[in-house]
């Protein structure tokens, strides 16, 4: 499940730059020859952490200091500027949840919204194991727990699940037997 | 499949208005007392109809300039300043199809993304009737089939299938046979 990249075009020129977002425009030709102004959002890429401690899996739920209602959520974050998407994995796992683990895969990259030039990479890291307690920052309140594999396709139906793209993956898995064991297999 | 609106903090002040996104940001009140800049984007809603035709769905496939491969989508675009969304609807399906329908219910709405003020209303159109040809705009190519309810709900295998909030309606229908019926009965 590859998504095609929608790069900047050349002629895009950065017109304002925010705390997240920056947003870009550039004169698009039309097809009937006309000229008009398009524009695209640039963010900082994230990471999503699957991390497998025996034969279950790591979720949690967190609340945000602008949100009401706490939601689901895997490990992950945002990669900062100059940081490698594993860097990033790694540190995000340690920060919110004090794990870390020896055996990393990219699982696959997602482009979540065609508007926005950003990437998500999902991650597992296998075996995972407490090393120290979590480091949470101001803006983030995390508790962890551990689900079985059943348990974690089954995250599909619950409506507070923030991770949209690891929604579609475990719905098809419950669809098709033959993904089911593929998934099982890449995570244990 | 309601999910919780996030509207813009009464603080909130808009620091950047581009062509469709507009950038706002406030001072968030963390977890510890301190004070960060959160940043939040709005931008105009969109629509998207699912149009029956007999016992047939009305699919599209659309280029647009800046993209170099077609993509998989159904009628829909943005609701103008002022415009209500069943209205933008019908204008939509007028414009890129030709045809109108006088059988109107809103499905769904959904917020595609917690970061954006956004919500997209889905639509269906029963027994569409094609009254005039497309009027498309200089910025879109698009060619319409008919597909059967089987071929829609497979729509969900297409990689390039560009409405994410339907493909996940697609795989619940597939996987469950009580929602594909409830499915079938909303639609014709």
């Amino acid at each position: 499940m590859t998504i095609a990249r929608s790069k900047m075009p050349p002629n895009a020129k950065s017109v304002f730059k925010g705390k997240i977002f920056e947003v870009w425009q550039w004169e698009q030709k039309m097809f009937d020859g006309s000229i008009e102004i398009f524009e695209r959002l640039r963010r900082t890429n994230s990471v999503i952490v699957i991390t497998t401690v025996g034969d279950k899996i790591l979720i949690q739920r967190e609340l945000q200091p602008d949100r009401e209602v706490p939601f689901l959520t895997m490990p992950g974050g945002c990669v900062d500027d100059g940081e490698d998407p594993l860097s990033a994995a790694k540190r995000e796992l340690l920060e919110e949840t004090g794990y870390e683990s020896s055996d990393w895969t990219l699982l696959n990259e997602f482009r979540p919204y065609h508007k926005i030039d950003w990437t998500v990479y999902l991650f597992v890291a296998r075996q995972g194991h407490k090393i120290q307690v979590p480091h949470l920052d101001a803006g983030e309140k995390i508790t962890s727990r551990l689900v079985n594999f059943e348990e974690f396709l089954m995250l599909s139906e619950d409506e507070s699940m923030r991770n949209k793209e690891l929604m579609e993956i475990l719905l098809r898995a419950r669809l098709d037997p033959k993904k089911k064991e593929e998934l099982r297999k890449l995570l244990f």
